[in-house]
Parts: C-alpha cells; structure tokens; sequence
C-alpha cells in the first residue's frame, strides 16, 4: 500500500529465515482487515509502501535452528501478533503485549502474500489437526476477527443472561455476536444498517437490530432494554461517535469492551461513567490465547464464524479487494495466493 | 456548610417521618468524609447551606407503616446511599444505581447530627447483631470507607498473588490496602507521604510505600514490580493527576479501579491504554452489598478498619474536625454526638 486508495501487487523476494527462532509460512489463505482500511483511507501518497496483511493460516516450509515445537509441513493458524509463550504476559494470556512481541504487517512483512516470516514461531503458530477444506475459512478467522470478537466479549463481561449490544456490523462485529452467543447473553443487540450484514447477525445469535444511529439508535436500544441499556457492550469499530455510543447504552455497572482501534484520543464522560459504575476494557486481542477454546467449536460445528468471508481474490484481486470491503460491498476478503 | 471553610453547628428540628418507607435513627456514630473536604475547599459563598454527612451507625427510633424488616431499637448501619432493596439494581447488588435510591448528604439531611431520616429503610439499613463499643469505628467504616476501598480492590480486579498499587493515603485508600489484602494481593504498593498514614498502610498489609509524586512515583512503582507496574490500581483520590498516575503505573492488562470522585472530564490516553489492554473500572460503591462479607471479617477481628479513624469530636467538634481532616492533621474524624 503506496498511499490511501493506492494498493499494487508486486513481484518480491520470498522472506528468509533471519533469527533461528524463525519460521516461513506459506500462506494457504490470508485476508483484509477491517483495521486495514483506516490506512486505505487516509495512508498519506508518498509515506512509503507498506506490505499489508496481518492474518493467515498456511503450512510451514522452514524453521530456524532454535524452533522446538513447530515442524516442517505444519499446518498453522498465524495471530496477528507474534509473541514468545514465555513472556509474563503470554503466562497470563495477553500475547500481544509479549515482551518480545509485535504485530504483523507493522514489524514484519505483510500476510496479503505468497509467503511470510514469522517470528518467535514457537509462540506465535499454533498447529492445526489435519482438516476438512471446507473449515478453512472458519480457521482463518481464528488468526483476527473470531478472536477479536471474543476479546470484546469478555472485555464487555459478557456472561449467562446478560444483554449484549454489538456497535459495528463488520466481520468483528458479527463474530462478537458468536462469541456474546457462546458466552450465554440473553439478548444480542446489533447495531448495524447494512441488510445483508443484519441477516448474518440473526444467523449468528443476534436477537434485535437496530439500524437507526445517533440519539435514535440509543433510544431504541434503551426501549429494547427495558429502559436501562445493556450489561456489555462490544464496541468493534473505533471511531469517536461508537465510543460515545457505547457509553450512552451500557446499563449501570455494565462495561464496554472495546477492539475497533481507537480513532480518539480521550473517553469523554468521565463523571457519568464514574456514578453509573461503568467499566471500559479491552485492547488488541491476544487471539493466540484464544484459539484452543474457540477450535474446538468450530471443528465440531458449534460455530461458524468463516461465513463473514464473503468473496475470496487470488494476489491480483487484492487491491479490488480492499475497494470492495470500502465501499462496503464486501464484509470481508478472503486471499487465496 | 455555608460556602468554603465555613461549617456552622445549628439548633434544628429532629427530623420525622415522611414516606411510610422511611425510618427515623438517632445517630450513635458519624463521621467526616474525605468527599466531604471538596466542597470544604470550593463551595461558592451564599449558595445556600448544606447539610453535610453521609455515614452512621445508630438506633432505629421509628418505622413507617411500610417497613417491614427493619424494627424499632435496632442497631443499623447506615451505607451512604439509600437503596429501595428490590429492584434490578439491587438484585444485581449495585445499591448505588437503585431506581428509587439516592445519597445521603444530597438527597436527605446529612448524618453529621443527632437524628436523621432514613429512606427505603427496608433496603438501606443493615441490623448488627449486639455487639462489643470496641468495635463501633471498625462498625461505622463499613457504612463507606472499608466498602469504598473494598470496591476500589474489585474494580481494580485484585486476585490472589496480583500485584496492587494504592492511589491516596485518605481513610479510602488505606481500606483499599487492607481490601487488597485480603482478596489475595502478594505486593501492595501504597503511594502517599505521610509517615503516620504509611505506617498504617503497612500494619494494614502494604509492602512497599512511594512518597514520591508524579514520574518519580511512577519511575519508583516499576522498579518494584520488576519494571512492568502493577495488575491492579486502586485510584483512591479522583483528580487529574492521580488517575495519570493510576494509567502509568498498571501493567499491560490491568485494571484500574476507581473511587476517588473523579474531578477530571475525561479519561486521558485512550490509545495507549488501549494498547495496553487496560481497564478502567469503580464508582460510588455499593457498600450495602458489601456489609454482609465485611462484616464478618470485623466481628472476627480479621480487619481492623476502625483504625483509620484518629480523633473523635462532638457536634460542636465538627467544624474543627473539617480543619483538621483538610490540613492533613487527622487521617479520619468520627463524630459521637
């Protein structure tokens, strides 16, 4: 990506190991990321090139000297955080803040590619029972969006009987609705305008959907919520105005759980938040910690959260790609190199 | 209190009951509140009187037709907010979000008197069981300052072996230390400065004070907890420099619970913490929820609360109590009147 609406595919050398705790992937399936699309928008013309991509699943073709657990042929799930396993924090599952971490795409090379490096591949792959084809893109969203989902969800404490809002019908968005399903709420309030998106959140678990924005959109939820908004609320999309209506929604003593990256640089409402008990949460996922539980399901059916892929490009079709997912007639890509 | 530094001792009539809810107590204990020191410090001149006081113990002297629960000469304890014990809020033990509730001080008369009116007394008042004049401070704190600080350590998720760092060497933060305690802390770090407080914090289980303020507090927290600060904070002052603090002192993933009554707009740095996967939690506590668990640790002499409270005055002692609490002379001063 050369600037904002600029993406090329370009013919470049295959990554090499460089540190010995080095792995290669060969990707199978990348994607685009909701998140990629704020650079598509305002990446400034003549910053440089960046090589996008931060989600993939693939098989290993090389590990350095020091790789113990990942093997040659491996087929893997790449987080879109790297991270060691040993760290303090990936002890207490929060990989992407490992203290010799990063995040794909940023640190290293993009996943929107033939081939990728990995670092701290011992941490970072997390190897896949030999599987069915028609699972592939329900693992690919474990490498973000299930995971990020997930995160929000247990950001927002989502827990049995609880009534849920999701602000954001992208593919987070729609997998917070799988992951506030799995984790028991009660009533699952999308808030969202795009049809086809809506019908996909029913299809998840959603209960209601509420399509109006603004001080109408808070109205309805707080009529859908018996006058007092929700205990969570997932707020998967970053912007300034789903903060502030995140706040206005959650019921005192509820928490938001935020992933959509912040495109803001304070929490307003300090006071009211403070005398409604309000708890505001969340960050990055550390998806890696999330994948044992969440495969499980989605290997014996219980969830499919790959249905938010709804057109797959090869290399050439990726910057069609990122303009399709702009404009919104794509929730999300999938890559096949 | 008439305006700044301005307490007056006025004759006026006991109160009486209003709502067939409500109950009537004659105040055995009160007290002054650090909350109370900011309107000590800011309350414009000729903007009426206020009648201060939110936390008592004391005898039931008269019941509405409606209570059921609550009998005349029962020994009560008093939270400082008033809470109808039945709805939603309630149920879910956010006392402080009660539909019919309110605080006292603001809503009703203030308890720094010989009588005062009750609300919901049903909901609010919690009966003791007779009990030993030694333990009436440790009895009275549980009406706000042991359940604040309590609050304070659940927002700030303490758990056994976290690390907790403590914001304010006030009454509230002081019971955070001895909350952090005994949900489980390996290391509570107390910041403040004075010797007499420190000293408490530490027979109350702190392992660490920092006298030093703003980045060489910081700096001093993260040599302690290995240079990452700590899981937990509890935010016990509510101005805009603590909750800076509290933001560069939690650890990636942390929470930061808060209870001082914040003066401040909005929460700063919403992208680092963010990143960090910080969480920001607390509010006015619900301390009724609380009574039941504390007390018992008080009862069986587990928690000595009642020793952050060091000098006792009469009604006429009030307006100096308020000196003396806002020229740091006295941790906490409880009023016999």
């Amino acid at each position: 990506m050369y600037g904002a609406g600029d993406v090329r595919v370009e013919k470049v050398p295959d990554p090499t190991l460089r540190e010995r705790t080095d792995a290669l992937v060969r990707v199978a399936r990348a994607c685009i990321c909701g998140s990629d699309l704020w650079p598509y928008r305002d990446k400034p013309a003549g910053s440089g090139a960046a090589r996008m991509g931060h989600e993939a699943i693939g098989i290993v073709e090389a590990v350095g000297s020091e790789v113990r657990r990942i093997k040659v042929g491996d087929f893997v799930i790449m987080p879109f955080a790297f991270s060691d396993g040993t760290c303090d924090f990936c002890h207490d599952g929060l990989q992407t803040s490992c203290v010799h971490g990063g995040f794909f795409g940023m640190h290293t090379e993009g996943a929107q590619a033939e081939a990728l490096r990995i670092p701290q591949a011992d941490g970072t792959l997390y190897p896949l029972p030999a599987g069915d084809d028609s699972l592939l893109a329900s693992l690919l969203s474990l490498s973000d969006v299930m995971g990020t989902g997930h995160h929000a969800a247990l950001g927002a404490r989502v827990g049995p009987g609880k009534r849920a809002a999701v602000i954001g019908d992208g593919a987070v968005g729609l997998c917070g609705v799988i992951a506030a399903k799995r984790l028991g709420a009660e009533q699952i309030i999308m808030l969202g305008r795009h049809p086809d998106r809506l019908a996909l959140a029913r299809r998840f678990g959603a209960t209601d959907c509420v399509p109006e924005r603004g001080q109408a959109g808070v109205e309805r939820v707080r009529e859908l919520t018996g006058g007092f908004g929700t205990h969570a609320v997932l707020e998967c999309v970053g912007s300034e105005q789903s903060m502030a209506t995140a706040l206005d929604i959650v019921r005192p003593g509820g928490a938001i759980g935020r992933v959509g990256v912040p495109h803001y640089d304070t929490i307003p409402g300090a006071q009211p938040m403070f005398y409604r008990n309000i708890s505001v949460g969340g960050g990055p996922a550390p998806v890696r910690a999330y994948i044992a539980e969440l495969l499980s399901d989605v290997l014996e059916g219980r969830i499919e959260p790959g249905l938010v892929f709804d057109r797959v490009v090869d290399l050439q079709g990726v910057p069609d790609g990122y303009r399709a997912m702009d404009a919104r007639e794509s929730i999300k890509v999938m890559v096949k190199p």
